[in-house]
C-alpha cells in the first residue's frame, strides 16, 4: 500500500498566470518537487518562497524534469516557449486552451523532437484547483500509456478524464464545453443588463439564475436523445412555435429595458428559420443542424 | 388544520396549449373544478374525459368563475381571447408570457373593464407541473391582496414566488430567466454541432455538458457581487485578456469542425470592445455595462 511518505515525482511547469500559480500551488502542496518557470519574472517570486524551485529560461526548466506541463495563455505562447528547449526523453503535457487541430500538430512536433506528448483541457477555475470535489476536472487525450505513466501526478491539481487516444479530443471536449459556458455567460449578461435600472438586487437576482439555469441544463439529455434519434419532436414540451412567439416577447422586453439584444438574436434568427422551414412542432434541436456546414 | 376534503376554488382556465393542459390537469387532479377553454376545440376533449367542464366561447368560460387563468400564446392571444368577455367582478391571473410592459397595459384595461389582474411568469416546462419538489415555480407580482387571496390555488400547480406589487415584475424576472436559458441553449447547440461528426455519442457528451453549465452556474454570483461592488478586478479568477485570447481558440475550433460561429461572435466581439478599452485584467462582467443604452 502507497504511504504519504511515497517519493512525489518531480516535475516542471511552464507558466505561472492564474491558471498556472494555482496549479503549482497544488503540486508543492502535495509534495511534489516543482521547478517553474514564467516568462515576466516577477511572477516566481511567491512560488519560490513556497519552495518551487526557479528555472531562468523555459529550456533550463524543461531541462530539470522529464515530465514538463505548459500552461501558457495559447498554442503560440508554448511554441514560443518551447522553441529552443531540447524535448529528448520528455513527457510533455499541455494543459494551455487550444484547438484539436493545434493539438495534433503540437503532438507531431513534440515527437519529431523526440518527446512524448499528452494534451489536457482544464474544466476549473483556479479556485477549484486542488480542491478536492470542487467539481473541477482535466479533460486528457492521447496515449493511453503516457497518460497511465502519469496519472497520479496529474490527478493531485483536478480529476482527471482521459477521453481518448486521438490527440485532439481532449481540445475538443474542452472548447465545447467552453462555448456552451459564453452561450450561457452571454444570456446572464443580458440577463442582468434587462433587470440594471429596477429596484431588483443582482444579489438577490443571482440565486434565481443559478437555480434556474440549472434546472433547464439537467434537460440537455433531452436534446441528446433527439439528435440520436431524428426526431425533434419527442417530448417537445416547448414547441418551436410557441418559442418564436417568446422570443418577440424577449426581444419587446429588450426594447422596454432599453438593453441591446444584440446577444439574443442570432439564436432567434435561426430558430425562425426553422420555423419557417416547417418545423414548428419541433422543440429548438433543429438549430444544430443550420450550424453544421 | 386543512383537510383534504375542504372545498376546493373552482375556477376557469383560457388556453389548452402544452402548458395550459399540464395546468388543467393538476387542478383537476387536486380537485378543483375546473372550466376550460381553448381557441380550438378539438384540444378540449381530453380534458373534458377528465373532469372538465368545456365551454363553448372564451365569454362563456369567462361568466362561469370568479377566478380567471390564462395561458396562451402572447399578450396579443390574451387580448383577442378576453376581448367579448364581461371582466365585472372577475379576479384575472395572466400565466402568459409578456413584457413588462404588456403586463401593466393589460392590469390597466382590466380594471377599466371593472375586474382585478395578477400577473404570472411561469418558471417550469409542462413535465414539472403538478410535480412536488420538480423545481419548477411560477413570479407572480400585482396585487399583493389578490395574491393572498388565491395563493393556495395557484401552488396547485407549481411553487409561487411574490415578486412585488409592480405588475411588471413577474414578466421582467420571467424574461431575464428565459433570455438566460436562450443563451444557454445557443452555447449548447454550439457545442453539439462541434462533436456532431467525431465518433462522440451526444448522450455521452450530455452529461458533461450538464455538470460544466451546472458548476459554471454557481458562479453568477460572483458576477453579481462585482456588479454590486463596481468592481470587475475583484475575484477575476479568469481575465478578460486570457478570454478573449481563448476566444480565438474556439473561433479556430469551430472553423476546424466546419460549424458556424454565428452564435458565439456577438459575446466574443463585445468582449474583444471590453479589453480594448483597457480592461484586461476583470472578468467579463464589463460586457453588461455595453449592453445598457
Ligand atoms: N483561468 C481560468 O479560469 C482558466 C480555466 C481553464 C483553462 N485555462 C487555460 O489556462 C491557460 C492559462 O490561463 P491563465 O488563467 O493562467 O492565464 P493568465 O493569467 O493570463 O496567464 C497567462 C500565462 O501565459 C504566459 N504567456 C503569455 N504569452 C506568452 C508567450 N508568448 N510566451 C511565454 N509565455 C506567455 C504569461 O506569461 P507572463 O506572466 O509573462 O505574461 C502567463 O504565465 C490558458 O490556456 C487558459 O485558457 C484558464
Ligand atoms: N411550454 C413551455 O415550456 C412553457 C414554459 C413556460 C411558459 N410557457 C408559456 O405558456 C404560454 C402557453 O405556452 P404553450 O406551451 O401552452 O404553447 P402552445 O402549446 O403553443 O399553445 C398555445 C395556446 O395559445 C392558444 N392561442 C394561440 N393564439 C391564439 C389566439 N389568437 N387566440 C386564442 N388562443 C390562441 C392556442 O390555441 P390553439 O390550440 O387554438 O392553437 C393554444 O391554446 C406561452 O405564453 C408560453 O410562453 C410555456
Amino acid at each position: 500500500m502507497e504511504t504519504n511518505t511515497a517519493p512525489k515525482t518531480s516535475l516542471t511547469l511552464l507558466g505561472l498566470g492564474g491558471m498556472g500559480a494555482a496549479l503549482a500551488r497544488a503540486w508543492l502542496g502535495a509534495g511534489h518537487p516543482l521547478t517553474v518557470w514564467n516568462r515576466t519574472a516577477r511572477r516566481t517570486a511567491p512560488l519560490a518562497a513556497e519552495g518551487a524551485t526557479v528555472a531562468g529560461t523555459a529550456a533550463e526548466a524543461v531541462a530539470a524534469n522529464s515530465l514538463v506541463v505548459t500552461c501558457l495563455l495559447d498554442d503560440a505562447s508554448v511554441r514560443e516557449a518551447l522553441d529552443d528547449a531540447d524535448l529528448t526523453g520528455r513527457d510533455l503535457v499541455n494543459l494551455t486552451t487550444s484547438t484539436p487541430g493545434q493539438a495534433r500538430a503540437l503532438a507531431q512536433w513534440t515527437r519529431e523532437r523526440g518527446g512524448r506528448f499528452l494534451d489536457g483541457g482544464i474544466m476549473a477555475i483556479p479556485p477549484m484547483i486542488g480542491v478536492p470535489d470542487s467539481g473541477g476536472y482535466v479533460f486528457y487525450s492521447g496515449s493511453r500509456s503516457f497518460f497511465d505513466d502519469h496519472q497520479r501526478t496529474l490527478a493531485v491539481p483536478a480529476g482527471t478524464r482521459f477521453v481518448g487516444s486521438d490527440v485532439g479530443f481532449a481540445a475538443l471536449h474542452d472548447v465545447a464545453l467552453l462555448s456552451a459556458m459564453s452561450g450561457m455567460s452571454s444570456g446572464v449578461a443580458h440577463a442582468f443588463a434587462l433587470i440594471h435600472r429596477e429596484e431588483i438586487a443582482p444579489k438577490d437576482f443571482a440565486p434565481l439564475l443559478v437555480d434556474w439555469l440549472t434546472a433547464m441544463a439537467a434537460l440537455v439529455p433531452l436534446t441528446a436523445a433527439q439528435l440520436e434519434s431524428g426526431d425533434y419532436t419527442v417530448g417537445a414540451d416547448s414547441n418551436l412555435a410557441m418559442l418564436v412567439a417568446g422570443n418577440a416577447t424577449l426581444l419587446r422586453t429588450a426594447e422596454e429595458q432599453g438593453v441591446s439584444a444584440e446577444l439574443m438574436t442570432p439564436y432567434m434568427d435561426l430558430m425562425a428559420r426553422r420555423l419557417a422551414d416547417g418545423h414548428g412542432d419541433e422543440s429548438d434541436t433543429g438549430v444544430i443542424d443550420l450550424l453544421v456546414r
